[in-house]
């Protein structure tokens, strides 16, 4: 069946947020393009314009690495994560990609302890459209909130 | 109008929450085809394959059952509760019916209290479609965490 | 692309959403219809059938005053908000136009300091689907909790 852009990255995103809630780390930078950039930045330093992020990536190698350092840092055992997304506002959409945003938030949940608001903020996507797959071509992950620490726990 | 899975798991679970979030209890079964499976179970059970749930039910009988269990504890006089749901992501659709999985948490508000973040988790779904209704067949409620202490409360 | 009122409605809300989330305040009043309803009331009132609301107006103009008395009242400054929405619920589509509810959280960051839940609810809406825009002809917003002490400081 034929998709509009609107459905493409609602399926899309639903797919990356299940990679992630399901800790399957080292799937998720095949949602991404091979010569995808990849940030997360906060609120005030996007406001700003500042280049630096709190993660950094301008290819898909760069995420693979991250996911296994991720990985061996071992935090997923003690902890699991949960995406609740917006609907994706859609700003340009062409036969070949479309960009837009989407709002998101993240719930983590200890184990046997309480569950928390991790993370608020908003996704800044570039989609590639291929047959057959929605690829990120961008991300920026802009967060809500300057309270940061523990953050680099997980991708988002 | 023609809808695709997609769209009518969507319509359908805003149906769905909406009848326990507005309290009509005793039309929740009716989301359900009349031999359903349905079942709220932790991750970790569900993880380690264990078949047991905290709600277990195979007919839609026992759903009708544990509807007027709900209304006679009187429970929900005192408190409400708000289902977010997350995009479906789709992993099987035909003419006649799909497989889902949809992210969901849920608030719960106490009358002139706080709200609180209640529970969170997926939906694990097998939908079946017919003429002008999508019905479960199957909804296996994973909760991520395993306090489940009031859990028994309501829907999910 | 030809649309359906389920997606025109998805569409127009994750736009509403974006522009009281990016502090553009003054455009909020846009998203209406001239003639525009628009009422924040609590369940219980609601339930109540009280007439009266935390915030009232019965055109765009008093909208576009309240997002003037917002502005100047300087609250902004020091919290922000993210929205988050469920799937809407179509009660009734035409050409021109629908009713749909539609749940909703809205999250407040302060600044450096904790997110918390701020609020949540339900929209209940009347869409006007006109030549390139999907505008509210009513909204009227229905707070699940009773606690709504600074609840004044923002659009719902």
């Amino acid at each position: 069946m034929q998709q509009d852009a609107f459905q493409r990255i609602m399926r899309a995103q639903a797919d990356y947020v299940r990679c992630i809630d399901q800790d399957r780390l080292e799937a998720w930078p095949d949602f991404f393009t091979e010569d995808c950039f990849y940030k997360i930045t906060s609120a005030e330093n996007h406001r700003l314009g500042m280049e630096a992020g709190l993660v950094w990536a301008d290819n898909r190698r760069m995420l693979q690495d991250r996911a296994s350092a991720l990985r061996n840092a071992n935090i997923y055992e003690r902890q699991a994560y949960r995406h609740m997304l917006g609907q994706p506002w859609v700003a340009e959409e062409t036969e070949s990609g479309a960009v837009a945003e989407t709002a998101f938030m993240v719930l983590r949940i200890t184990r046997d302890g309480p569950t928390d608001l991790f993370a608020s903020g908003v996704y800044l996507d570039r989609y590639r459209f291929e047959a057959g797959a929605t690829l990120l071509a961008e991300r920026v992950v802009v967060l809500d909130s300057s309270r940061i620490d523990t953050l680099l726990a997980l991708p988002l």
